[in-house]
């Protein structure tokens, strides 16, 4: 694999998109990242070829062929790149609950969490309500486990870690504190932020925050 | 696998039942179908015990151990029972891009499905509008080919035709044609129905119908 070229289309501040750079340095594949600009009729030509469906980030291109959606990019990524660091477990049933939890995360936190800084009133209390309920069932399904696999950090680890980036803008907006609800969350998170592959791969929290300040000021608050 | 016990607790008018039928059958596994009520309140133990984070059906129940979400079900089939009928395609790239289809599949035709029969004035209609124009996404990616992954049925076909059972209520409620709108998704479709695993595991579409016309008039008309 040391010819392939391999080159990913992201936007920094997207928690899908760390989930490739994570799994990425998990595996140790020197790739080049093209930052993209997603704001309407700004997007690239090669984002829109790559991603002719969605016009979405991330895209890995692996020898110029896309691959899109970021569960399916890490598991792509786990497949191809199989001589170290396996994020799947091999165990088939393990492999089905890794799969199951991880699209819990895609359905249950990128849609309240935004509600949580974006909106406001009724809709930003339910959506920092539910977020906090759907942490706490995550924490659940971690229990006494070092890593959601087992002894070794994986691919239900790299789909939740990364929203780690947003806690801070969740907390700020929604005056809670996540060790206060989630603290063996807190504590699993502390446990991924001593691989270099998750901290090198998440930006700085208050980079985020300042980031959702400037885009609910600009696109999401109603004027007057 | 012949000593496996395999359960599959379902809802005879699902289409993300009706997908792990599919796949039971193309691996020719024997199993229990277990019916159930998913009325509010009605739901069973087993149901409740089997998927407490969902609550839903699909759920196959293999030697005891519960699987949830149809596609991850359908993906844990394949790997279970690999000795026959390949679902998923065995290149990893193709595997990348069969994941990509059954995730847009899933996204984006039940819920716009679904209005366009349950709701009323101009959200059926953006319903409508939305599901004839996601189709013809489908079926411009299925192209010249004869199933999605090539020559043989597989998880994309799977995923997808099951949908067929409620087309005939969508055009009812909507007063429109798929042969008129997708003259070639139909014909894959037909190709699709000549195999056993599908016309044996599909609901007739006029008692699909009767049950959408049944649950509108039953829960979702509005009354005055």
């Amino acid at each position: 694999m040391a010819d392939d070229e391999v080159i990913l289309l992201d936007f920094w501040a997207s928690m899908f998109g760390m989930r490739v750079r994570v799994a990425l340095a998990e595996k140790g594949v020197v790739y080049e990242y093209k930052e993209q600009d997603l704001r309407k009729d700004h997007k690239s030509q090669l984002l829109l070829e790559m991603n002719p469906v969605h016009h979405k980030i991330p895209v890995l291109i692996h020898n110029g062929r896309p691959v899109c959606e970021s569960s399916n990019i890490v598991q792509y990524i786990d497949e191809v790149w199989n001589d170290k660091a396996p994020l799947l477990p091999s165990d088939l049933y393990q492999r089905a609950q890794a799969r199951f939890w991880v699209d819990y995360i895609d359905k249950k936190l990128y849609e309240v969490g935004r509600k949580s800084w974006a909106a406001d009133g009724e809709e930003k209390e339910a959506g920092k309500k539910e977020l906090i309920e759907n942490l706490k069932v995550l924490e659940g399904e971690l229990g006494d486990k070092c890593f959601y696999g087992g002894d070794t950090f994986g691919y239900v680890d790299i789909a939740l870690v990364t929203f780690y980036s947003w806690f801070h803008t969740y907390e700020t907006f929604g005056n809670f504190s996540f060790e206060k609800e989630c603290p063996n969350l807190m504590a699993w998170i502390r446990r991924c932020l001593k691989k270099e592959s998750v901290s090198k791969s998440l930006p700085d929290s208050q980079k985020i925050l300042d980031f959702a300040v400037f885009m609910k000021e600009t696109y999401f608050t109603k004027s007057g």
